[in-house]
């Protein structure tokens, strides 16, 4: 197999705008459990070897997602001894490796959600920023008793995704544009966002503006939280997370002399902003 | 004259969404001013009740920007006695009346820019929002000896009007989404705005988004200044300014069911949140 073969999923994986870090990470698994069944390899130390590659290109692709590396490196370390089975059995041991990871970050992402739900509980107006598959799993959850407050979060507005799928779901929603937070943080009762990462002294890295909403929700005394699959979680400082640069053009701005326009895609919310964290395994609040 | 010969002016006043609200007083004054030139009336009488009449029309067409109705009482307190002249001079008189307001408020504003230029000095990285002719002007008096951060201020997204007039001014500009004022505030050494009306506690009421980067500043303990004529500056308190609600289309959300887009033009930063109140009267440090 060429090693170019997964070169069409790194170009989607870099391009996506809309889906969060665990969707993405299950979509690299998915993809290499494919490639596990599909690739030309004509060995099982090959085709092992063929794995391993793909999975640490994927996991290099989106550094800001910290969800995508941690799942290729569970791919990895979970692989079968190449040296134990004969070239089929391999394959199939290995997309069904690919189809366990996937339905176990599925359920760390929708027992963080009902944890999350939990914790909110009904009639409340939560305010968010930036479309988390995780997010969206605790409102629909919520359902009726739950009134959602959703910024554009431009660019490149995948709120607007998020109003349309709250919509689908018949939830109640206020969408504002990034600049009218500080308005409208007030009317909530508490901020809920995902997380592309999680250092381990608790800062957050998620779509810029994320540190925007914390800090409005700190002014007014509305609780921040965020919600999590354990899997976001690392060993790793928040200056070791690789913060994306994405391409400067979705600004809309067209090129002038003396002007640099810039599209740094997440910032760092640090955990005195932060009241709670809510992952599959539970709440930790604040000391 | 009929009594809707203002018509267009009105719409095009209440459909303004670059230029700020000095300009746009001044604007409404020239308007003024050629009404009192043109009108159809027959008597002095009936054009002085035409020119009042019209003037408290335009000063209550933007309820956000107290400079048009400080300006149009101006004019209206201004106005020559109707019962001391006949029509022709008293067509002269009124539009002279026009002209020597506006210079006054150029000059004002002029004079509160070069107050903000001497505060900041020169080498300076200077943070904005929104599009403020007063901050344009002192922008471009410091010249190439500043740099300047400007948020797109979306919608309309007016800072990239300012990013234009920076770039012909020569001056080096970093163009950023609102979404990234966050990481952007801490490159600043300033962050400096302009205001709609400034209430009697100091309140300031801006464009959306300026108390964002007001939380911002103060959390990278960033001074936050404000420049404005002093025209702005009103005995009201910030609750007396009624918040401009505009077109919520300016969003670009597509209609959707259970989902109401929001447009709420202005936002308050309170005192807390300022450093400096620059007028052409001086400057005011927070107590």
């Amino acid at each position: 197999m060429p090693a170019n073969s997964l070169d069409p999923v790194l170009v989607q994986l870099r391009g996506d705008r809309t889906r969060g870090a665990s969707e993405l990470a299950r979509w690299c698994v998915q993809k290499l459990g494919e490639q596990a069944a599909e690739a030309g390899a004509t060995s099982t130390r090959g085709l092992y070897a063929e794995l391993i590659g793909l999975a640490e290109q994927l996991g290099r692709a989106r550094p800001s997602m910290r969800a995508i590396r941690s799942l290729a490196d569970r791919w990895i370390a979970g692989l079968p001894d190449p040296d134990t089975m004969e070239l089929e059995r391999y394959r199939r041991e290995a997309s069904t490796h690919a189809e366990r990871l996937i339905r176990s970050s599925e359920l760390a992402t929708s027992q963080a959600a009902e944890q999350a739900a939990d914790l909110i509980g009904p009639g409340r107006t939560v305010i968010t920023h930036s479309l988390s598959s995780t997010v969206l799993a605790c409102l629909t959850l919520l359902g009726r008793d739950v009134r959602v407050i959703v910024t554009a979060s431009d660019p490149p507005g995948e709120g607007r995704v998020l109003a349309k799928r709250l919509s689908e779901a018949g939830i109640e929603v206020d969408f504002i544009s990034d600049q009218q937070m500080a308005l409208f943080v007030s009317r909530a009762d508490v901020a809920l966002v995902g997380a592309d990462a999680v250092a381990s002294d608790g800062s957050v890295v998620n779509k810029a503006g994320t540190r925007l909403l914390a800090l409005a929700a700190r002014d007014e005394g509305v609780p921040f939280y965020v919600c999590f699959e354990s899997l976001k979680r690392g060993p790793f400082a928040p200056t070791d997370v690789e913060i994306e640069i994405h391409d400067s053009d979705e600004l809309g701005l067209p090129p002038l002399h003396h002007v640099t326009a810039h599209n740094v895609y997440f910032d760092v919310t640090t955990p005195e902003l932060i009241d709670a964290w809510i992952s599959e395994d539970g709440v930790l609040t604040r000391p």
